[in-house]
């Protein structure tokens, strides 16, 4: 064993390096917060006022000094929307959607917050009928898409109400000690990562502005301007994004500008961008566009993903806007061949340190000396270590882990705190859902494995279980389909076994993965709605669960990287595939053998020999012995005494 | 054997009773046609005139009177557009889709008519692009839908041309000969066949309007109109709707109006409606409309099968159009229990005449002696001998049969003419695909057989190709899935097996069948694209297929109706699933038994019962004991002799 401290958290573990376990917030506070922003609200003669959980760019994760929800109301989920209405004694209401309701209820203060289910209530219209003819909601337009501002202008001035666009924000007038926005220096990533430079990306992108007849693209996402200038930033947690946005114009004989919020550049960084565009503070945009250099220009900009405030200038610049497709979104999710390569090599680093992790775990939890927390930091540890000695150091874990012991695995999004801390018990599963932040690449995978010592066994329906959700992980696995099949025409394969017995999962089977980047990435994603054609280079991951409320959460994840495929004896068409690249081995005692057919105890041993076959020299590296071993017997084949003479 | 005339169609047979095999277009007359056209548009100052292949019904199958392009081409497929220009030595362009480029290359003449691939070009960009600032196509807006109409409408307009509704149309001005229109009586469709009186459809219909907020709705779909008053006629060929369009007012109080064009009402059938609303001519609409009695009124009508006409007619009469779905759209889909019962009552009629079918062809075509139209006449005439003795007769086939012997069968949309005509050859592969129209119900069936004597054996390949069909049409059969699911999330479930070949087909799985109506029906589609979710209820083919051009074609042909599935045990949720409502043996021969699993097989010998079972007695009845020996031996387990330990 190379580990041998036990996993339980000391009391005072409030934080390892990467992750937070005690939420910040404080929701007592909530009353008088609200009753100051309602005070705001009737100086300003508004209603009520939407508060989104946003930020200007529309990142999923904030900085602290964006977190709104957090400070007004207590609730720290990663999705949500507030609407607070002036009126004395009026509760503010908070959105959220099915992942959330336990935890908002459980967060809020319910006299000053009510929460409210968002698949029941759509936010723009409870707003409507809520407003009589003449009243007026306000929003922070920066925190909300263009598309999101015309669904509540429709939705409001069919009730006769009124949406204001409100700025300064009230929320921010009435934040005393607001936490300081982010300072992060800007980094470059290197060629040797990116695989393309930054002046093949402008030419391919303005190549794709000429199509569309435009003279220029406002590209307003994060993950966009970051991937297409090759640099990075430290300036949200989990996410190397840079807070950038980007004007770049058709002529390839203008310069580029970049709007850059916080921070400075590296100088290599800054030496990598100005060589091709400009770099300006993001207070800027507003100047420019201001400036009315774009009268009459058309100005492409994705309704989707920019936030109203941004069209509203581009409307007084007298730009015409062409609402359309972020030009980066399609190149960004098709990773190149340098970047197939560097996720394959992240994902050997990452399998290394969740076999460890996985290794101590067997060990170390059997007996009940483990709880949720100790195994969040020790797997953190793992994959630091691990990273290190194998010469491609960890920059972040790329979300907050989610290691959920017994019936904590069955809430979808479960994060650990301090109070909600559980011992894993023998005789129960855990579930951990975790990834890593490379150069090389980001990495995510959940593992659901049994805890007990090796004399105990699981029980019949939790194998069950288990196994359902596995057919449908290998059946996606091995998914051949033609170019043009859309995420939302595989979706089936994966739950069509849960289906037929009766269960189901309440969330997509997978979601794009970006590169040294957002670990959700559109705009592929495998899901009954999912709309974009899978591409080869796209990752996405392959995540089928099930959960038992109140007992135990079943998910087993691992990325795969859409191919072409290899076309089999007899093939007409081309065809598409996907190759398995997270490594890691899938508990073999939660698996019932005689449910598999031929093929899917073949993907399996397959699966398990190559997993072996990549980790084992690395291993060997770092001289821990016991994983190897541990590796060599999770790695086994199964089914061996089976009939041999099926076909 | 009941049967023991050979089944070569004499020289002769140019149409059976409910099919014709001779097409009496006259393509070498297009260039004189065309000419006369294209002095019209001069005349109208128009650059182009667009001739969709349509009715003011926006029917699939058109009455001979709205053949336009059969007569201006000699195409006679049952789906393209055509663009006349107005300049002399522009050849006109016929749009078809992939079912109809070989067929329309060769029904038209190239030197007036140029074919072109519509997935290859849109006919609305195409035009556009040759168009001029200035210029006009003209368009008979009782052609197109409005949905239609615009699309063209903003493509021309972007190029600065403009689109011109045209009336009379220009095709009809300088059609001579023109055939006479319908003229087929209107009779009642009883409610013991309907199972719903006019009332309560009424009621239903109107609970939809009040919930949209309309003051009335205009109700185009023949179809809709056809089961909203439990009436049909035939006046279009192999679909007996009634080519009538309803005005229906929410206001319970206010009668309802139906304008029928052509033919008389049976008394029994006038009586029925008159009970709950007018009858009018066809031609009274215009009139009512013009009386801008409708004027600030709010009326419901569907884009997406509404003529381009109704909606200026409307606008003109100062009525606020609310575009929305057709009212009876997912009700007419969702059969109630009577139609349900009716469905699979018809379809054991239909299963007897097709196995009596099978039984003859199996003998009588192993040597050679059938040819496709021979094997037409004879399904036709089994099917109305079979339906007369069982007591409900056939009322028509509910499509031309599609005869495909050998390398005819790999054309999807095959439609045999005596010019076409081949011998079903031992060794071959035969596929027919066909229907019936009963009181109680709408049929369509495809087998494909094997040709030979009992000691012939298919190629592997044959099999292979056929088994994996096979595999794909079992594994939806058997779904399972959720309330809200749509058919394209649930259609690669027919295409997995096919696809990991490296094999597809270029049609949709699943088309929604209506109920003694259209073979073809909304919403439901099990496609890639089909986004209506499938409800308890609907009734949808279930067809996949592989065709090897210039060799064979493979299509089996199901329809299975959605219900609710019986939980299993230690289920969770409500599922959804499928009864399969066709009885007729799938080729044995062509199983490669090797290929299924052990449920595939289960579910083949299943069917098999369950099909032996269900027809042995109405065969016993007709006395046909040859088709009934030959049944048993095709109902016969598959697989027996594998190996019995599997699990």
């Amino acid at each position: 064993m190379d580990a041998t401290n036990p996993g339980k958290a000391p009391k005072a573990l409030v934080r390892s390096r990467f992750q937070v376990f005690e939420d910040e917030a404080e929701p007592e506070k909530a009353g008088e917060r609200l009753a100051a922003l309602r005070e705001r609200l009737r100086e300003l003669e508004l209603t009520a006022l939407i508060v989104p959980r946003a930020d200007a760019f529309q990142n999923e994760y904030l900085p602290p000094s964006e977190e709104r929800l957090a400070w007004l109301t207590g609730f720290t989920g990663s999705a949500g929307l507030l609407i607070v209405f002036a009126e004395e004694g009026q509760r503010a209401a908070l959105f959220v959607d099915g992942r959330y309701t336990l935890q908002a209820a459980r967060q809020v203060d319910g006299e000053a917050v009510e929460v409210v289910p968002i698949a029941e209530h759509r936010p723009a219209a409870w707003l409507a009928e809520r407003l009589e003819a003449g009243h007026v909601a306000g929003v922070n337009p920066w925190l909300l898409t263009h598309e999101a501002a015309r669904r509540y202008r429709d939705a409001l001035e069919k009730a006769g109400a009124g949406l204001r666009f409100v700025l300064p924000d009230p929320v921010e007038e009435i934040w005393q000690d607001r936490p300081a926005p982010p300072d992060a220096e800007v980094f470059a990533h290197p060629l040797r990562y990116a695989g393309r430079s930054v002046a093949e990306k402008l030419e391919e992108v303005r190549a794709t502005l000429a199509e569309k007849q435009v003279d220029a693209a406002l590209i307003t996402a994060t993950d966009s301007a970051s991937w297409l200038f090759n640099i990075r930033s430290r300036a949200i947690v989990h996410n190397p994004v840079v807070l950038g946005m980007a004007l770049v114009p058709t002529d390839a004989q203008v310069r580029v500008r970049l709007f850059v919020r916080g921070g400075g550049f590296a100088p290599d960084a800054r030496a990598q961008v100005e060589e091709l565009a400009d770099i300006l503070p993001f207070e800027a945009l507003e100047e420019v566009l201001a400036s009315r250099e774009l009268a009459g220009r058309r100005v492409l900009v994705d309704a989707r993903s920019a936030a109203a405030r941004l069209f509203a200038l581009l409307e007084q610049a007298g730009a015409e806007v062409v609402e359309g497709e972020d030009p980066c979104l399609w190149p960004k999710a098709c990773k190149n061949k340098v970047e197939q390569a560097g996720m394959r090599a992240a994902h050997v680093r990452d399998g290394v340190a969740v076999s460890r992790f996985l290794a101590w775990l067997e060990e170390a939890a059997a007996c009940g000396e483990v709880d949720e927390i100790g195994a969040v930091a020790k797997l953190e540890e793992l994959r630091i270590d691990t990273a290190e000695k194998m010469g491609e150091p960890l920059f972040d874990i790329s979300f907050d882990t989610i290691s959920g012991a017994g019936p904590n695995g069955a809430i979808v999004h479960y994060r650990v705190t301090t109070a909600s801390n559980r011992v894993l018990k023998p005789g129960e599963l855990y579930l951990v859902d975790s990834g890593g932040q490379y150069m090389d690449g980001t990495t995510d995978i959940t593992r659901t494995v049994f805890i007990g010592p090796p004399e105990m066994q699981p029980a019949a329906e939790q194998k069950r279980h288990f196994t359902l959700v596995l057919k449908g992980m290998i059946a996606l696995s091995r998914a051949r389909f033609p170019a043009g099949t859309q995420g939302r025409n595989l979706d089936v394969l994966a739950r069509q076994y849960l289906w037929a017995a009766g269960l189901d999962y309440d969330h997509g089977t997978g979601h794009g993965v970006g590169y040294f980047l957002n670990v959700h990435e559109g705009p592929q994603s495998i899901s009954l709605r999912g709309a974009a054609a899978l591409k080869p280079g796209m990752i996405t991951s392959n995540e089928p669960g099930y959960y038992l409320e109140d007992h135990y959460g079943i998910r087993i994840e691992n990325l795969i990287l859409c191919t072409q495929a290899e076309a089999p004896e007899g093939g007409e068409r081309e065809m598409l595939g996907f190759e398995t690249i997270t490594l890691a081995p899938i508990d073999r005692r939660l698996i019932d053998v005689s449910m598999l057919d031929e093929t899917e105890l073949a993907w399996l041993n397959d699966y398990h020999a190559q997993v072996l076959r990549t980790l084992l020299e690395p291993l060997r590296g770092l001289g821990v012995e016991a994983a190897l071993c541990w590796l060599k017997r999770a790695c086994m084949p199964l089914g061996e005494g089976r009939d041999a003479n099926v076909a």
